[in-house]
């Protein structure tokens, strides 16, 4: 839709805001038919046959894009290497020896059935930015780090890694691709045994910076260039257990059962009743179900099932929370049943810096585009991050505001224009100084 | 519960009603222990730590459990053998040779996590009627069959296959075992391309007479011995499937989603309303469901999930589902999903033979039993054979009314009552010309 055309956008480009900048490098932009060709190129791994892409995190998939990324780094003239938590981490020394660096990046591991742009243009256009510096050779002030986080979809783990660390927990999660976090750290290439190693203390970083499709789809309705985050929501996910008791499903009458799947179904109804029965963009998600044993001919015994709850205040969050146990337990009374909830994500909302917002407005402005301040209702490994530095997210219009799809889509132009701010907001970051 | 000695009350028994019986078989009575001791050996086969029985059609628990089976029966001296449906089929010979056969039998194949009695006590209680028979050198006018039908929890394939021949369609189906109703039969050893050979015709039998255990509370509590069934009702499954939109659960607010979960939820419980809304001893079940993609971050795009209708009267059947419909028109304009039936399976109701009814009830009052005349609510081997030939059902108590489960348990009392009203009830048939 949005098929602004950003070289010829740049003619009329007002470079107003350049005072932070050392000479040259605006004039800097990405290749974006380079660009928008190594996100064909990455979409191979894990293509399904609806043109998406299933790359769980730890798969084969997962496996291949990961050394197809760490190619392109060292191309980039990264030096690259996997830290214990398995994250990809391409390094480039900067000019000024006494400051800490600036790091850019995203993830390529998808949701089941996912897309092709989620995580996966923030990380080649991160990969792109450094490529062209390095073309340019132009050296930052500040050390240079492209990271590639692993595992963003199953609750970025990667991130959570490097910013807070895992507890044995989080290792023992088994994630969509059937292994467990510390398999799958093994398999990629970490060691779970060091990660200690991998987490970085606040103030070892100077920023982080972390360019994404939007997913959602406001940029894409108002026709605006690009969005800049003002925070990211909390995540919160629950593993849901029902427990009923499984019968024949001919000779058990209606009045005497306990059906752990009409249970399941109310709560279903419940959430999705609650979570908009009030004004704001809270959001309510049961994502996962299955009934056990899972016959025709048997009442089932058991669901498992799920709960997912996003908000910017955390506060907003719980209240939810409170407001479906209490349902859950007239639910409970009502069909025999028992209810588990066991919390597996707690990502609280991460509000962005003040100055990369600015940075990252001042940069679209110069390059021509039109802007709007937005929360992310996705979680991102930019939110771990914010727990050791600032942070700034810039968004790309998402078509439709469909994601986690195979129809996930974003413009090739929409794509060289996030670069493009990603790589100006970096030169403008590394000119800035950082405690 | 119930722990009438079956041997003391024979004390009391009056043999008034011998009349129709050559001399001598009214005091046959079979081995109680025996028959109980090979219930359990029998439950080895697929045995779970919870105490009961998987053992899903065409695995090789099924597989070593026929072939128990088989060696029973050529102890009691039957002539075995696998049709081309793969049942299994142990033959006496008659003294005249002018007289079609009786048919005894049941099922040892179970639902998934299923208990050790449904089917097992009616199998291993006909052979256990033909060796007391071969024990005692006692040879029936008719010829006499036993026979073990397979994949009955799978929709009664075995026992179609004979009374009415497996379609293209049902080969197709995947059972529960994920294989197909064809692969299995190739599994077991019968033939899938010499079907027509297992088909009987309308007047091939004399009659069947089947043991069963209950499966539903009504003899357990009311403390009676022996369930005469007056009919087994039709049985009714479609799978079903909802179609909605996959898109990220973060970022696609609550009144723009497509959620095929929700519009799943609300249909179940519509399900369950209508089902309840009406007076009778009607039955809806969903038991299976699975969201895909499956994960806490997408909206479910798509659910397979299940309906089970059940009654005497299959015009009720056919109301429940039209109205059930009728809402599911409502669910999906209200969610912007598509729902899909696929009927899996349509056993019409069977009603029981008169003649068998009363034979059945008369030989129970000969041991001293008490009986009830009652539907079954679960589908049989026997509604297929009804086809073919007049029919008769005999049920033994459920503790708790509890089947289709590990806790699945019938009194060793029960069972040995049951099979005694089998044993008698098929040497009074013998007695009777059938046209």
């Amino acid at each position: 839709m949005n098929r602004r055309d950003f070289n010829q956008s740049l003619l009329f480009a007002v470079p107003a805001l350049t005072w932070l900048v050392p000479q040259g490098p605006s004039q800097l932009h990405i290749n974006g038919q380079r660009l928008n060709a190594r996100l064909t190129e990455l979409a191979e791994f894990g293509k399904t046959p609806e043109g998406g892409t299933h790359r769980l995190a730890y798969s084969d998939a997962d496996l291949e894009a990961r050394q197809y990324a760490m190619k392109l780094m060292r191309e980039a003239k990264l030096e690259v290497s996997i830290d214990a938590a398995g994250n990809i981490v391409g390094r480039r020394a900067g000019s000024d020896a006494s400051l800490k660096p600036l790091m850019i990046g995203s993830h390529i591991d998808s949701v089941p059935a996912g897309g092709s742009y989620d995580g996966q243009v923030g990380s080649m256009g991160a990969i792109e930015a450094a490529q062209t510096l390095a073309d340019n050779n132009q050296r930052l002030r500040h050390p240079l780090e492209v990271v590639i986080f692993q595992n963003e979809e199953g609750g970025t783990i990667g991130s959570t890694a490097i910013a807070r660390g895992l507890t044995e927990k989080d290792l023992s999660i088994v994630a969509n691709s059937k292994k467990t976090i510390r398999e799958g750290i093994k398999f990629i290439g970490g060691d779970p045994d060091k990660l200690s190693n991998a987490v970085r203390k606040k103030g070892d970083l100077a920023g982080y910076l972390e360019l994404h499709i939007e997913q959602g789809g406001s940029l894409y309705q108002e026709k605006i260039d690009i969005g800049v985050v003002e925070g990211i929501v909390g995540v919160f996910w629950w593993d849901v257990t029902v427990e009923g008791f499984a019968n024949h499903a001919g000779t058990t009458p209606m009045n005497q059962r306990r059906d752990a799947l009409l249970a399941a179904a109310k709560y279903i109804e419940a959430v999705n009743r609650i979570v908009t029965s009030l004004p704001g963009r809270q959001v309510g998600t049961v994502g996962k179900i299955q009934a056990f044993p899972g016959a025709f001919n048997i009442i089932p015994g058991k669901v498992a099932t799920s709960l997912g709850l996003r908000d910017l205040d955390a506060a907003k969050v719980q209240m939810l929370f409170e407001k479906i146990q209490s349902e859950v337990r007239q639910i409970e009374a009502a069909t025999g049943t028992k209810f588990d909830f066991k919390q597996v994500n707690a990502s609280q909302p991460a509000p962005t810096d003040a100055r990369f917002r600015r940075v990252i407005e001042d940069s679209a402005k110069q390059l021509g585009l039109t802007t709007k301040l937005m929360p992310s209702g996705a979680g991102h490994d930019a939110q771990e991050i914010a727990h050791l530095a600032p942070v700034g997210m810039i968004f790309v219009p998402s078509r439709d505001g469909i994601s986690h799809s195979p129809r996930e889509f974003s413009e090739p132009a929409d794509i060289t224009n996030g670069a493009n701010v990603l790589l100006l907001s970096l030169l403008k970051l590394d000119a800035m100084n950082f405690k």
